[in-house]
């Protein structure tokens, strides 16, 4: 998508420079950083700490990482390609994309000798990216089907569809075009006119900080909140719909996503708002049924929840701490939304409830 | 309650220098400060920039100011007592207590000549605060029995019981003790292990601010938390009750309060587990059944979600910008939680379920 109206993905491999080139997100919406990532343990500091960040994107990142692992290791003196796989698959636990990333890059090399496991690394990541693009636009095609539907059944067509999202499911989390973001970008070329409300997604405001840049800079109108607003606006019948993304979804659709979501989905069902989760199949665990039990939730550092990024008056950069310096914070990454509040799933394959007999042709398709 | 072993209250009047005096709660938890209010406008901004917050507080507050109106109206160059209590209901609209003190100092005053109401109001106004108090406790000593009860049905009673609240509902909100608080207080006197999960309760962050400094100053175990976190903790069996205090309560039970508690409600709702609110009898507004369309929802400025203040390195109080400049926030201060989702009230004159027989007997009693 565009930056100041210059087209970018949010992770690329520089040919000329033989290195991988990402935007640093933890430096927005204050400053637009491009890093270069030359190592695997670069990239493994890159994902743990969220420069790049999001269910496909650390996907991507990874397979990114596994190249660079593998072009480091031509001597035998880096780390082996278990050793690799296994470390980057250790830097966030709860998005499966990464695994399956990891597990899709281990079934190609396994069929070639070492001398060819880089080359096929590098090759495995930037069919991975542009594969995520085509998978994302058309997710965002299938959700627009869905925005259509909604739209055309309000009783006022010249007011906008409200949209609430949590987190940030756009460009930034994706290689490009997003998840649910997607599906706005395609509403929004359609013609469908939108307002977006955006939850600002405490404690890592990836709402406040990602996705309200990404919507100012793709020109669709909308209101950052607080998290604890949703409910309210629900209940004042100033939601349409919900439409968030996934880090992992169960075989039964239980949907696992950032913190917050859950109470999203709740008040949603509350008020009969329809809710929408927009992902690639990859996000789908089908080894795993019961999202609670099965879906290891990172627990993070304190400090996100204890200290915070912002612009001082001299527009300096500058981090400051929030409480009494005795606090002690839980710091949850993600939560489970149970199947039966979630309306349907927006995939590249199309659009799917969130029954197991749905969800298993989507593995067979 | 003790600030650093020292008792205070958060609001009182100084006999020597005819001025009332106040705890800041704005600079809190950074800077302990005491501030001298002399003036119906001091007081009025105070009320309205939150430097004395929650809603038995800004009730007795209000008494005060409408004193400190009076007392400076003697020759009759200041607002009439009529004028004074509209400019001091006009500072909060959403709380009721407000409005109720207001009220009654009005029904007293005009029993008296003019010459006399300076002297009532400063009388109603030290009255309301004591009474304040002793309501305080009582609502604690009446939420301590339900928490015994719910602490002595769990199964491991050498684990603390579990209590997640949200904003500040403590002695800080009101003139001492406090609702939700006051109860933890008793409930700690009386040897019941309690660990307290507080929501940070964006955007003023009165939980993180204010909570867990009163609760680090009573010596109760606590643990912060992002708002968004309050479903996952319930989900994973790691709430056993739920606490909060609320701005007005309807004559059927529908509660209004800080922004958010409608979908901590839904969460408690949906994992069975028990959502109690601590409120005085005057937070009941017994004129009013429905809470979604008859309480109004304070706007607050929208600074409040851009930016934010805390200490940087060098232990300096800082305001920062959290987000690019061109960002539209909404700030809706409160919400509603429909009665459906309440287990009872605890009010100082015991518990009640919340229909509107049992309402009703407490306007009796």
């Amino acid at each position: 998508m565009n930056v100041n109206g210059n087209p970018y993905r949010s992770i690329w491999y520089d040919h000329e420079g033989d290195t991988v080139k990402i935007i640093d997100q933890t430096v927005l919406p204050h400053h637009f950083e491009i890093k270069t990532i030359n190592s695997i343990t670069a990239m493994a500091e890159a994902i743990r700490v969220m420069r790049v960040r999001g269910a496909p994107l650390i996907g991507v990142a990874a397979a990114f990482g596994l190249y660079l692992a593998l072009r480091d290791d031509s001597d035998n003196k880096g780390l082996s390609k278990a050793e690799a796989i296994e470390y980057l698959k250790g830097t966030r636990p709860t998005a499966i994309n990464l695994a399956w990333a990891m597990a899709a890059a281990d079934k190609i090399l396994d069929t070639l000798p070492p001398s060819g496991h880089a080359a096929a690394a590098l090759q495995f990541a930037l069919d991975l990216a542009d594969e995520d693009v085509k998978t994302c636009e058309a997710i965002g095609e299938h959700g627009c089907d869905v925005l259509d539907r909604l739209w055309r059944s309000k009783s006022d067509q010249s007011a906008p569809l409200n949209v609430l999202t949590h987190c940030n499911a756009g460009w930034l989390a994706t290689v490009d075009w997003g998840t649910a973001l997607s599906v706005l970008y395609k509403a929004q070329a359609r013609g469908i006119p939108l307002h977006v409300w955006v939850g600002e997604t405490r404690p890592r405001n990836q709402g406040a900080f990602l996705t309200t840049w990404e919507l100012h800079q793709q020109g669709i109108p909308h209101t950052l909140i607080a998290d604890n607003t949703g409910g309210h606006l629900m209940q004042q019948g100033l939601v349409d719909v919900c439409l968030v993304g996934s880090d992992r979804t169960t075989a039964s659709g239980d949907v696992c996503n950032k913190i917050g979501t859950y109470l999203k989905a709740l008040a949603a069902f509350d008020n009969d708002i329809p809710f929408y989760v927009a992902l690639p199949v990859s996000t789908i665990d089908f080894n795993i049924h019961d999202g609670l039990t099965e879906i290891p939730i990172e627990q993070r550092d304190s400090s996100e929840v204890l200290s915070i990024s912002g612009l001082d008056e001299a527009g300096e950069l500058r981090t400051i701490s929030l409480t009494h310096p005795e606090v002690i914070a839980g710091n949850y990454g993600f939560d489970v939304t149970p199947a039966r509040l979630v309306t349907g799933l927006i995939t590249e394959k199309g659009l799917c409830t969130t029954d197991k007999e749905s969800i298993a042709k989507l593995r067979l398709t």
